[in-house]
């Protein structure tokens, strides 16, 4: 039986080439498409994937360019040998969704969501007024039942539909799609690394020695649709001797 | 006077359309596009840019989707007025580079060429036999005569046309440089985040307390020309106090 590939339309803000792009990143990661295979003829992969054969190209030049894909003059297309990594930080991915992409079981421990108004310093990182209301989310992941990360977020109430609307957040939700069912998918973040030694609270969150830095990822995101709102700030502190974070950097 | 925009070809690896896109990037930060400006029209820029029309809609495609420009349809295409970082960490570009794009003067001490045999570690890590010869660089990269991070750097010595290819290496030289000029221009590096407490000759190099925790970057770098080769294994500790590092994760 031949093996529909075709493309999943979760986010608004991709552009067809890019999810073509995305897709066939899925496919080699996840050996559909093996190392050093051919890939098929591009009329029948364009049928398959269900774009167009001008769309197909442009997601296997990036593809190429990328070093995932190599092109042989006069032969085809051949998935690279060499092992590369998947996509790393510089993809913008849930957390939930980053733990499961490096190939573990996403949990959530200690949720808490609460209503709070912003101070000084929170009203600058969401670039709203200080005493604004604001949704505030607090939950540690873990990976294969360890923790691994603790996540604190923060999201403007005037983007709510009511200020109840995530009350009833559970422990599996993504605020990624609860944003992007609001018609606000976000569509980039602007990620701050600063290492830390954990303060007694997150020391027993994450289960780390006082001695052991962890990696404060401070993020602010970006809706595909508004530009001039932050839709979401959020800070997230790695436990990195549990979790590998690495990103792809292009020149 | 006329100002030409046109685009330097500074690497190989980059498609003429990265390279438009990276032009007008630059022409945004740097203000000569101010924020609310309306572009000049289509063909004027294409002509200014020295690109196809085709192949500037590609490049203003890519800014309008990271938000940096903003279409009205039926009026024309104006600079994004939020302000907006400009690329960070995901955007591979030298050390000292990254410092001057941040608007701050770099320099160098501590600077040292040295040839060693790679032990089994570093073998890995250049995916090289150990046994093999290597030249390893350290240097202390400062950004307004203050120590910023300090980079250890290990190239194959095989890659070099003869072994001593790199002693002359200078302060204000970069390898990036040298990389491309061999016919290796780096494409891509993945890089590795690790906070860690500096140990003894760390904490001299970057003038920190014992408990000050620093993000260590570990770096693997792949040309453009041979995806089965590391041209360049990195180590590059940052005190995060004295200089921002960002990324900027897109969806």
């Amino acid at each position: 039986m031949e093996t529909n590939w075709s493309i999943r339309l979760d986010t608004e803000a991709q552009t067809l080439g890019d999810r073509a792009a995305t897709r066939l990143r899925e496919l080699i990661h996840s050996g559909v498409f093996a190392p050093g295979q051919q890939l098929p003829a591009e009329p029948e992969l364009a049928r398959r994937l269900g774009v167009s054969r001008p769309t197909l190209r442009a997601a296997v030049a990036e593809l190429i360019a990328d070093l995932l894909l190599v092109r042989r003059r006069g032969v085809g297309t051949f998935v690279a040998t060499t092992p590369h990594p998947a996509d790393g930080l510089e993809r913008l991915v849930g957390t939930g969704r980053g733990i499961a992409l490096l190939g573990r079981r996403p949990g959530t421990t200690g949720l808490r969501v609460r209503h709070v108004v912003a101070d000084r310093s929170l009203a600058g990182d969401l670039r709203i007024d200080p005493g604004d209301p604001v949704v505030h989310i607090s939950r540690t992941r873990t990976a294969d039942g360890v923790p691994v990360v603790h996540c604190a977020e923060w999201i403007p109430a005037d983007l709510l539909p009511d200020p109840t609307a995530l009350d009833g957040f559970g422990t599996r939700d993504s605020l990624y799609d609860v944003l992007a069912d609001l018609g606000l998918p976000v569509r980039q973040a602007v990620a701050r690394f600063v290492p830390v030694l954990p303060d007694p609270d997150l020391r027993d969150r994450l289960d780390v020695a006082p001695d052991v830095p962890v990696l404060l990822l401070e993020q602010r995101h970006f809706p595909a649709t508004r530009a001039d709102r932050i839709v979401l700030f959020s800070r997230n502190w790695y436990d990195t001797r549990r979790i590998d974070l690495q990103a792809i950097r292009r020149g």
